[in-house]
């Protein structure tokens, strides 16, 4: 597939410079970038890459970074580098179709236009939505329903009773639906409390590979739609995250917590039980959350704080050594008075 | 399925407040909860939830809570709930079948009354106990040992040579006894220890999704009897865990190291190779353990320490703003002299 | 099996002390051995336990540790029971087999003396070299190339276009090639960014079980050869690591980093986006790496500093309360005067 640099502006909506004939020929990374082919200037980092990028073009959101260098200039250069990529994808043409391999309970029922691989085995009362595709080898435990266009990749397994919305991917070996870790402990001996909840997904949320996601003991663990999950994350029983939240890799979370809405996590945060996150808070990497936090701010640390309080504190720790010195000084001073 | 008040009470030896004969038809959370359903009020943090509650009853362990409401007094309303939870959780009524889509070794010998569902593979050798449960495509590679009732969910991977014990329920996608992670490095080149011990896994012993414990390299690794353990858990290789354990989400142990009885370790903490934590010792969530602890003690912090001396030393942090201030008086004292 | 102490000091090039006929039927743990076996002083904390050993013989580096237990003088005890556990261990003289109930597009080309075990799910333009051992249930999706004596064990899942050098070890659940966490986020909205990239591995390298590897979104993500990842590690799309690395469990590093070579980091460890961290660096547990590091150094802490810088400043916290008392004397004095 070939497009010229206009064809490409139409897309994006950007403007070129330089030469709008140049062909393109797919996406690059621009520090290693090939002949024919787009790339952009994104994080300011790259920029030292931008005058011996191999590319032919780059997605600039100012024209003078372009030099003498063809490009297209548009609001936000990662999002049209996105949308050039999705033009230049291999096209999945891939017929839906049924592998005889796949074990599908007469009690389930299977929308239009679904692929099911072989190896899946489906249980009784598990609903499938129209043009889902369901990876070799995952397992769909009873009276799970899915929506629309939903993608499970191998080896998923969802336990009973969990619904999933409109257009849900889930990557490989993650587990949905599985028992929270619940006990009483009476006399040393932990019994085991009856997860009987569920898990209920909203739409167009993305889940990475080897994640598990508990059921409610009673009640559901709710994930809103277009939150975005990212690998190895842990989200236990009766936890309720809002919408547009993004989870990075590594991230727990405590059962009963509740995060809200268009909430931020970097990598190995971990939130305590029974707490509440209020929405649009921005968590540091490797915090702990050990009481509720209010939200609309950036929070860092363990205990997580306010992140210039984090700081502050960080400082004070500097400051030691330099009190220590002012202190012996001081002494000195007053010894040799 | 329904039953009264008086009923659910003498089944979880409480005493009715109210109305013995309402009606009640299952359990629900006190913040969330469903007109006929009992709820029960353990966390104190949910006492503000009380009152306004639609449940028709609530399990207290001090009438006064109740005020006009009715309810049950019981000793330990976590418990009465999860009994009750029990009574009303729909049976599996799953008559026991072994799908001829699995795959099941004619050397493998296989109990009475035992599920295998379709896409499970055993290998020869293992011997599956009566009435275990085994889940669509797991596998449980040779001469591994299933004691009677053990649950493995879907997708499960179980190594050679493993020994589990009675009652022991595993999570999806998990793995037992994978390979350790032991190499010898000689001039640069890291040369494979053969791993050629197995997991030992005692009676009621419960393990989350996504966790992988590691086999001994000579010897076993060992999980003792009704040691609980929740998502994402790593245990290496030779680690020796006690009885009544809680692991929770996160937690990873490094080779030979040794965990006493019915520790306690919240979520993300890890614990460095070759020490011993002693019995009865509640570690906080993300602590790192970097030397033997002697057990029967709440600890914190990475190194960790005893919650008190951990508790202290972040309090010195905090001083450190006070000193400053008390040190520049004085220099300002001083000065004006 | 039984080999004499001479038969295996001549395997391990070393000098057998005492009786060279004492025959020895395995490789024992010292604090746990069985008679008839070899065991080995590796860890001088284990020493400890040399006076009681049952063993029959020990690997040391210093005959004067022997006192009068035979033995064998080599440079690397540790070394010497990894080959003496190779030359005991049951071969697997598994014949190479093609279960008829595993699923291989007629598109994929197999090599020589392969094993493909049942279940497992194999798809078109995927080329699987010679004697690979591919377990039960596993899933390879289009394009893939395995090389030669690759070993994936059961329910490990490969996305399409992923490329695995020879000998390449891959322990169950683990997941390479699944997407990256990157989506543009404009107006609240969080547009998936297409990942187009792959995942190349190369020779000699081990990955532990539920791990999660990314695809490059443009390009690849690369491991370099001989290096060794445990278990539970995640490794973000377009991250680059370098060769004869070591990964311990719960490690996580984030999109478009870059390790170097020979790089060794403790559990636990995260690394935060577009870094750089230099050869031969070694990274404490548990620390966070926020800054590009030089390499061959030792690292700790979160923001992860050389490891003398670390100690200091823990050292600072410390001195804080012998501050605050050299302080109120001093005030105690100028009270006086």
């Amino acid at each position: 597939m070939k497009l010229t640099l206009s064809e490409i502006a139409s897309h994006v909506d950007g403007e070129v410079m330089g030469n709008s004939d140049c062909v393109i020929r797919g996406v690059s990374e621009i520090q290693d970038a090939k002949p024919h082919t787009i790339t952009f200037l994104g994080n300011p980092l790259y920029r030292k890459y931008l005058i011996d990028t191999k590319a032919d073009a780059i997605f600039v959101n100012n024209a003078k970074l372009l030099e003498d260098k063809n490009g297209i200039v548009v609001k936000n250069p990662q999002l049209a580098m996105a949308k050039t990529l999705a033009l230049f994808s291999t096209k999945e043409t891939e017929e839906p179709h049924i592998d005889p391999r796949s074990v599908i309970s007469e009690g389930a029922i299977i929308g239009k236009s679904v692929t099911i691989e072989s190896g899946v085995v489906i249980h009784s009362g598990v609903k499938i939505g129209d043009r889902c595709r369901i990876r070799a080898n995952c397992v769909i435990e009873k009276d799970t329903i899915l929506g629309i266009e939903c993608v499970l990749n191998p080896n998923v397994s969802i336990y009973k009773n969990t619904i999933l919305g409109d257009n849900v991917i889930i990557h490989s070996n993650t587990v949905i639906g599985c028992d929270g870790f619940g006990y009483v402990t009476v006399e040393d001996v932990h019994e085991k409390i009856p997860q009987e909840g569920n898990v209920i997904i909203g739409n167009n949320v993305e889940i990475g590979s080897n994640c598990a996601i508990d059921r409610g003991t009673i009640g559901s663990t709710i994930i809103g739609s277009m939150t975005k999950i990212d690998n190895l994350v842990h989200i236990a029983h009766n936890v309720k995250i809002g919408q547009g939240c993004l989870l990075t890799a590594g991230f727990a979370i405590a059962g009963s917590s509740e995060i809200g809405d268009y909430c931020t996590f970097a990598g190995q945060v971990g939130v305590a039980p029974h707490l509440k996150v209020g929405d649009r808070s921005i968590v540091a990497s490797k915090s702990g959350i050990t009481k509720s936090l209010k939200g609309n701010k950036v929070y860092a640390g363990f205990p997580a704080r306010e992140i210039k309080d984090h700081n502050k504190r960080e400082a004070l720790i500097s400051e030691v050594g330099r009190l220590r010195k002012k202190l012996d000084a001081l002494i000195q001073a007053n010894a040799e008075d």
